[in-house]
């Protein structure tokens, strides 16, 4: 009989347990499992549920228990440019056009090729896989280069470069920006990690006409249309008195606002832009910490969320962060929203750890592959180690996440079925190589800036 | 000849190396050392400066090399309340009436004693030895039950117990508490790394009396006296109402307001109240992350300074941040006056690391032994390991300090001399045995709330 019941459990690559296991976004009561497991198959999730039910039905070539730790989907980054790791902490506390037109232009300009790409972004793998992030939306120069680098530290990626009207270290002629965007979507359309977008800068960067054919460039592919919308005060001045119009009533106006996309900041809007982002039913990427540490202002993500507006989190890149550590997003939008509303009890904790896990796939159009922990999904998931000072005792797994957690918490990363991370060490690549990379891209950047 | 040189080398316990050594506050270019050392003998800094020239002039019992380490003075946590680590959690995203009326106050009422104290206090210092915080200032129930955890794990402390108008689970008669107050600083004035203090809850809890009577006894001990004031528009409203004037014109009234004096929180001032606070050489705890996360409103830390009045930084109790990390408060901090004045420039790396440190030791009444790195104080310092994903490269160690570093980063903590974490292991006490004993704490007080 004995030999019978175990002939009859289904044979999977691997089974995690864990004193926890969280699906946010699954029906309350049904998103937190204590003492669960998750059985997984080559690159998808086959199963989930307590721990004792799947160890009966499971024969695993690997077992992982997780001991005292949180299993949860793998975080997503909605906005990053990561490859700008390497200019992290090169121009804080300076005002923003001071930072942006005498530091971060000049160290791109003299600096950026695909060396610093490849490692910058490689870099900035590290650090996302270490704290949590599974998945990233990345849009920078050189975006090949980042596209390998992620390929080979074995992370999710949405992969755009970035659009502009200017000449750029990786485009000597904006006149050819959209065949350029065009070409590495077909480098990278087949990928299964890798999802190629198009992401434009702004509308106060970028003309009506290349916006429209950017648009174009998106819908023909199905992908994601990303681009800088109402950051600044400033930004908002410049589209008005060039188009006569704030920011989301011009691209409104240039008939690209749809489903596909994705408006990323959106910090200064009007009421009338609020709802116009709803009925067209545009995706928002919610970055706080860039927006608070640049002093841009306070996106009106509770008055979003209230019409119904999918949104999602992000770090921005390390020149205004300045690391990618989503679980300081998670913490720094709750609190940031609650002070400016002066009302404790919005952007609860399970809010923040479902924008940060499932509304970051339905904004980057993945939420058929990852987001959740549901059978038949991509297995991206982490475990966060809660036997630790800061993290006992546990009333509530959300509250832990968003408010005591922090990135080093992370003890293991699984990306596509496979462990990228386990014990705090990196599987993927060499990581003292890449940080001793880096280092001499920031020697170089230092003396070309003369610092 | 190579013999003389080596015997008139002085000999020390311990000799430190590290890639940076930082002590803020001193003046601009002697604060930053470059491959710097620390020489420390018995409970006191010997000596500092470049690593070359003090390995030639010093014998050490010890060396430690922190390698890609930046040394700087421990942070200085101005305030909190440590044993609530137990609640950590327990209550958020909730209205503040309903938080304190509903969960924390019955909370308490039916679970604090000595075992709750000793234990929830050492889970706090765990947490802040690991995240690099050396001195904390506490005000609670049962504090010579909080001191002794303190001691049981080498930290330092600035010890209160909480002064109200009501029985309390370690005082059944309020008319005893001044009585009480004093009991506690004779047990504790001669102890070398605990200082006692006064601490009253607030001006709407505290009668004029009551408040009166503390001040007198800090005065008479030449103490700091600690109270909550101005945490709340609402706190403002109650005290307006009850003695016509807002806290800080009340206060002063009392002719309580003087230079041992410690404002916590202080969110809600008027133009008149600052004026008085700097008059008066009060002393400022900024507590951002509380304030935030109880929805109370922005503190005006930036006026303040311009002003010249003194402000530490503080976490406040685990039931309102949920953790004890100074490097996010740091962080959080510096964000929340940019985006508040929307004015990246404000409220500078350097600024942060200040207020944690020496600025906080002067608040606190300990700057002639801690605070800053300098010959003939007090050793506590820190470590931060920098040769990590998320702090490289490294263009300025302030900026790392506040905007790319986490409390893990911390990879060692001496405290009087006296190494109390090496390589993220807690020297001073079994940190397991605390983490089950606060679990068992923490079943107890959720079957007590019913939940």
């Amino acid at each position: 009989m004995q030999k019978n019941k175990r002939e009859i459990k289904k044979k999977v690559d691997l089974l995690i347990y864990g004193e926890w296991l969280i699906s946010p976004g699954k029906k309350q009561g049904q998103d937190i499992i204590p003492n669960g497991a998750i059985a997984i198959e080559g690159d998808t999730i086959v199963d989930l549920g307590s721990g004792e039910d799947l160890k009966k039905r499971f024969d695993p070539k690997e077992t992982i228990d997780a001991g005292q730790g949180i299993i949860l989907p793998g975080l997503i980054n909605t906005h990053t440019h990561a490859a700008m790791t390497v200019f992290r902490g090169l121009a804080d506390d300076f005002s923003l056009m001071e930072w942006l037109y005498e530091r971060i232009f000049p160290a791109e300009k003299d600096n950026v090729d695909e060396n610093l790409v490849y490692w910058g972004t490689l870099l900035a793998c590290a650090e996302m896989i270490r704290s949590g992030t599974t998945t990233f939306a990345d849009g920078y120069f050189f975006a090949d280069e980042a596209g390998r680098a992620a390929k080979q530290a074995g992370m999710r990626m949405v992969l755009a470069k970035g659009i502009v009207e200017f000449p750029t270290p990786d485009l000597k002629d904006p006149r050819k920006n959209i065949e350029s965007a065009k070409r590495l979507i077909l480098n990278w359309q087949d990928d299964p990690l890798i999802t190629p977008a198009v992401f434009c800068h702004s509308a106060y960067i970028c003309q009506p006409r290349t916006l429209i054919k950017a648009s174009e460039l998106a819908e023909k592919y199905n992908l994601t249309f990303i681009i800088h919308v109402s950051e600044t005060e400033e930004e908002v001045c410049k589209v008005k008195e060039q188009f006569g119009k704030p920011p989301v009533l011009h691209l409104e106006s240039l008939g690209i606002l749809n489903e596909n996309f994705l408006a990323v900041h959106c910090v200064s809007l009007t009421e009338e832009e609020m709802e116009k982002l709803k009925d067209y039913k545009v995706k928002v990427s919610h970055n706080p910490e860039s927006n608070m540490k640049l002093g841009c202002g306070v996106a009106p993500i509770p008055d979003l969320l209230k019409k119904g507006v999918l949104v999602g989190l992000g770090t921005d890149g390390c020149a205004s962060n300045n690391n990618l550590d989503m679980f300081q997003a998670m913490d720094c939008a709750a609190k940031l929203h609650k002070v400016s509303q002066m009302d404790p009890a919005v952007m609860k904790a399970k809010t923040m750890v479902e924008m940060a896990t499932k509304a970051g796939s339905q904004i980057l159009g993945l939420d058929n592959q990852i987001g959740t922990l549901e059978k038949g999904k991509k297995a991206d998931l982490i475990v966060v180690d809660i036997n630790q000072p800061h993290l006992v005792p546990l009333y509530n797994p959300y509250s832990h996440l968003v408010y005591a957690a922090e990135g080093a918490d992370v003890k293991m990363t699984i990306i596509n079925g496979k462990v990228v991370m386990k014990d705090r060490k990196l599987l993927t690549f060499d990581e003292e190589e890449v940080l001793e990379e880096v280092r001499k891209i920031g020697k170089r950047i230092k003396s070309s800036l003369n610092l």
